[in-house]
């Protein structure tokens, strides 16, 4: 007999009440008398639990009855509806098998346990109930973002995880090497021999795969990237981790509007798509994680989102009078608490702020008319400040070849990102979105490494 | 106005036709007379180009009469019927916007180039029509398997790319550090000081998720990884890359049978889907890189995989009497030889090969009840040799701790991959499918560097 999927069950009930199914799963609570017992049953597939009766006209009723939690069962029998109850089915035994006995020192027993704890056993956390409903909607939400995407006549790139050059610029790298570090191979001035390295050269792990991206969008017009990126900084925050996925959409023929307009689009896209696929699992999270949270994301699907350049936003946030940590004026880079304060007081939404001052961003970032900003744009949302950071990019060769030479960057390691302004260029834009940070503005979960399933921090490279 | 894709107007001809649309893309022919031209626009969504008439009726006509190919462009122009004409539909101009103009030494002019010509310009290559269409393709079948996996309940987990363990034995891994190797830190014994290191300890490049992968099968019940993995190998091999992605399935409760199962429906399910997605990329492969391709895939469609046991195999390689390079005798692992026999000549079909002898194959695979062979098996394909390679794992706890030790591994490093078996373990099954040489296999493309946007080989990581 087929197992069926205890999601199936739940969301097609009336097609199976009444008939016989198999499941299989993990035992999450157990409770028995002399001659009839209830298994609560998880299979991993559905945020909630199903239902077994069982009593002792069951070969192995005693067995059954002194198994302990997490143990694994299949079980045949039937789909009865239970007018009334919390569950609108429940299944009663013909047979129980025993997959496979867990030990009693099973630590997820059912005192609740601090997230710093679940952290430690990550190997078993994904079976708790928080843990199991993030990493269900994790992969929802990943699933929203390919589907936007593919049905917007997006190409998927992977752009590569190992670089041989260091001018992305976006902060400390990883160096990848199977130099012998016992005995690291020398050149005759002393300086290290990359020739006798894997690749021959220098390699690092990437920390953005715009510039590649930005090849195939003036090759395919409309692409994005979904990969792993990497960030050697010693952050010991909530909000960063060493080994992120970002996804970073670009568009040939596409200015900083056009640009606006699919970050609004994709976010309001994954909103929807979440809520609908992975509803138990949203209202837990609004239940007891964090308890706004279906009211401001509903919110957003709702609502324009708001545009504001950088120059009016700075004043807007003098003229707030309120004081802030970092005192604001013209030409700072934008704190958390002043990014907050925008979305969650000034305009209650979502808000791009635009054309920041060129110092504060990156060197391919266009440069606008008045030579002091550039075509910069930063999503801020409430609860979490930046979402979404991009840009409509420098696609004027001089320009962007004065940008690197201003900024004291080699030309010669940027020979083909120069060179893709000289056939066919055109006005092109991205972002980046971080994934993670993502997932916890959706699910309320208030640190990054509750949301990936093995973190990689300073000092924790564990599983 | 909106720009439409070139892959709309194709897809839906017909709601177009009179009516003015705007389209972007770049140049691939143009050629005029004296009042009127025609250009061939390619935007990269579709692999077919489209025709624009224009003539002297624009102001700008003598402007683009000289523009080189590549050269970007925006044309806003009514749809016309081409009745009898190779396409259906061509686009009068009324109004040329010239977005950038391309040099004329645009190293892809209308001559054939090589391939391994056009890996030195991989930042111009996806803009030819063979690339173009590899690229297309890629991104189409990744998404057939994200959407053949989230129709069947599976659960996308991201396993980490940088691994604290050198224990998932598959070969020779890449150091990450941020060490300075000009000057490694080393512990009074002269051993290297990893305390002084990133993550605290040494860490490397993942060679495959699979071993995390079944952490969330064992909480998950069913689910995939897809993701990049790596290998620190010096092969030069049109089949070999240092860095590729890789798909994962992981099955609770699923023993052999079902596992070849998965891997046959997700193989028909993406030749069906990349067919019905990418028709004009298919025929393009089929007619130009690999004449048989379409009768093979769809052959594949129409076909039960056969199933043999390793044993079974070897009797018939030795039977056939045919001299391979590499002797067959019970024991030897199955080159690609005897891989392309078995499916090519003697089931001229997919096939599976299980039951492989335990010495030849991974430590965590299941031991058979004849204690000499391991619930193993291979899919392999015509044209390619082995394609899928997967197992059901070893979930008996004693049974995996005596493999452990018999190979000499250190039990410590596999603390919890044991205690998984400990918690409500039970049978699962999984398997690898190399995501470039599922490429390779559908567009007949021979080389795993012209499949890889930016293909990174010993002593190659350019772009």
């Amino acid at each position: 007999m087929k197992t069926t999927l205890v999601k199936t069950l739940f969301r097609e009930t009336q097609q199976y009440l009444g008939t016989d199914v198999k499941i299989s799963g993990w035992i999450r609570t157990i409770r028995d008398s002399k001659t009839f017992g209830f298994i609560e049953i998880n299979d991993g597939s559905f945020f909630k639990n199903v239902q077994i009766v069982f009593d002792d006209s069951l070969e192995n009723f005693k067995a059954i009855s002194k198994l302990p939690i997490s143990s694994s069962l299949s079980i045949i029998g039937t789909i009865v509806e239970t007018p009334g109850a919390k569950q609108p089915f429940e299944i009663k035994a013909k047979e129980i098998i025993i997959e496979g006995m867990s030990n009693s020192d099973y630590p997820l027993q059912k005192k609740r346990h601090s997230f710093e704890y679940l952290r430690t056993i990550a190997h078993l956390r994904p079976r708790s109930n928080a843990f199991s409903a993030v990493f269900r909607v994790r992969s929802v939400v990943a699933h929203a973002i390919h589907q936007f995407f593919f049905e917007r006549g997006f190409v998927y790139v992977h752009t590569p995880i190992i670089t041989g050059s260091d001018c992305e610029g976006a902060g400390e790298m990883f160096k990848v090497t199977t130099l012998d570090l016992d005995n690291v191979p020398k050149n005759e001035d002393g300086s290290i021999d990359y020739s006798e390295d894997f690749f021959g050269k220098e390699t690092n792990l990437t920390v953005s795969g715009q510039l590649e991206g930005e090849i195939f969008a003036l090759s395919h017009r409309n692409i994005y990237t979904f990969g792993p990126t990497f960030r050697a900084e010693n952050s010991y925050t909530g909000r960063h981790a060493s080994e992120f996925w970002m996804i970073e959409p670009e568009m040939a023929f596409a200015d900083l509007e056009d640009n606006m307009q699919l970050a609004e689009d994709m976010l309001k896209y994954i909103i929807k798509f979440t809520l609908e696929n992975a509803p138990e699992e949203m209202e837990f999270f609004n239940q007891f994680i964090d308890k706004g949270l279906l009211e401001r994301l509903n919110n957003i699907l709702t609502s324009d989102f708001g545009k504001v350049t950088y120059t009016e936003a700075v004043d807007m946030l003098i003229k707030s009078g309120v004081e802030f940590e970092y005192p604001v004026e013209w030409g700072i880079d934008l704190q958390t608490e002043h990014e907050r304060y925008l979305t969650e007081q000034i305009f209650k939404k979502p808000v791009f702020v635009t054309n920041y001052p060129k110092e504060i961003k990156a060197f391919y970032m266009r440069v606008n008319e008045d030579q002091k900003t550039v075509a910069a744009m930063d999503l801020l949302v409430p609860g979490i400040g930046e979402l979404i950071g991009g840009s409509q990019r420098e696609e004027r060769y001089e320009n962007l070849l004065g940008r690197i030479k201003e900024l004291d960057l080699n030309p010669e390691d940027y020979w083909w990102y120069l060179e893709l302004r000289k056939y066919g260029e055109t006005k092109h834009s991205g972002f980046g979105l971080g994934f993670e940070r993502a997932i916890m503005y959706l699910t309320g979960m208030g640190n990054i490494r509750d949301v990936l399933p093995f973190p990689r921090t300073p000092k924790t490279a564990e599983f």
